[in-house]
């Protein structure tokens, strides 16, 4: 995997017309807390002052360091790809593709040039001249029924997609995020089986049987215990517990033994 | 696929001590942009108040409908899975899954009951207490160099990523290599809160602690049977065994004090 930082200074994230100054503060936070530092304003309706500060919340470097310019057009001049969001309903011409896939193709197309994501107007987006310069679109799968994202969270999502992405971690086989990675501690054959002998002796011992036939309980509990990923400390701790629990069976045993004997 | 909308009934999201108020708002409207309507509050530091209801601009009536608890436990006790959202360098006992991975593993387990997704205070997050409440912990991948995701934006990405998850509309092939989630029959957290008490009870009974602190073992032993993802039979089957040791541990006191008094 290449450095993340290197290729997320390749993509640069546009706001179009952006209405209140505080969204411009907080889409940059937003994209900060992402490892993206590249905003870039495009005839914003007021100039970024103290509520954008304030919402961007330590994130002002990205406002201050942001070129203005007075039109999409030259906003991306110099970019590889452009990809415009969406609203679901909008009738344009470029199919929206999933956030996901945005995403990766974002990436990808950031290793031989700039790229851009570009944000509409709070209230009615891109227009349609602006998407025209999209190469793609991008809708965020919102519901129908209450779609009112904003633009902070648009951008949040999307630049969390866009990290993910660069990171390259999210795609892989995640069974190895899951369970411990086999190794590291993890209980040998010869422990488990230590166990699980052990284990069986403390039902006799404790009588949990009662007369029914022993092994349904252990496959249960040998099933139990395989999917726990024990370690060898876990398998320590466990033979504790039943190591006492043997032993106050066989001080049990005694005082009956020794009850009958008196 | 099933309807989205019928598993989104089952996936809670739980704000516990909530500092500001137009915190939980904006988390309102996070949600209701992705589908999710189950907000739960646990012992806010303020009442929804004005602020909540600004930000929430027109998610009110999730803030109206959600019930509140003074603790997670009880925000938490009919649930079949519980996931605790923290930050990257908590020391916590719990491997953080991936947020699409997480989001993929509660949706399969709203399949068979509530899930629970918990996020902590502004400042402090969850207690370590609370995470160990948690099956599983949840870290959004935000740039160590500056990663102040405030809430309503780690509510906004997590349901983003439920609502992909509800879809099924990104990577399905992924989806299906992963291992089963908690299946039907999961215990409840009821049930697995149950079998906990026992085993403390039984560690005391059968003096495994020998004047160590208490705790310690607890904490490992919860884990690993969080990990292994106990059925409602497998509570009966261990909580049969417990019994049986704690019968045994009465025997041997009984005899010990017959003996003394003998």
């Amino acid at each position: 995997m290449s450095d993340p930082s290197k290729a997320a200074s390749d993509l640069r994230i546009v706001l179009v017309g952006t209405q209140h100054p505080g969204n411009i503060g907080a889409a940059a936070r937003a994209m900060k807390t992402m490892g993206l530092s590249k905003l870039v304003l495009v005839a914003p309706e007021k100039a970024p002052d103290r509520d954008t500060r304030a919402m961007a919340a330590g994130a002002d470097d990205l406002v201050e360091a942001a070129p203005v310019f007075s039109t999409l057009a030259e906003a991306v001049a110099d970019c590889r790809w452009v990809l415009g969001a969406t609203a679901r309903n909008r009738r344009i011409q470029l199919e929206p593709l999933h956030p996901r896939e945005a995403a990766r193709r974002a990436v990808a197309a950031a290793a031989s040039g700039p790229v851009a994501l570009v944000f509409g107007r709070e209230r009615t987006g891109l227009t349609n001249e602006e998407l025209q310069l999209c190469h793609a679109a991008v809708h965020i799968p919102s519901d129908p029924a209450f779609s009112s994202l904003n633009l902070a969270a648009a951008v949040q999502v999307l630049s969390y997609e866009l990290r993910c992405a660069l990171l390259g971690d999210a795609d892989m086989p995640l069974a190895e995020a899951r369970t411990p990675p086999p190794g590291e501690g993890a209980a040998s054959h010869a422990e488990l089986e230590g166990l699980f002998g052990q284990l069986a002796d403390t039902l006799d011992q404790i009588d949990f049987h009662k007369g029914r036939a022993p092994d349904s309980a252990m496959r249960k509990l040998r099933r139990l215990y395989l999917r726990a990923n024990l370690d060898s400390a876990d398998v320590r701790l466990l033979r504790g517990v039943l190591a006492d629990a043997q032993r106050m069976a066989r001080l049990a045993a005694q005082a009956d033994a020794g009850g009958k004997i008196g």
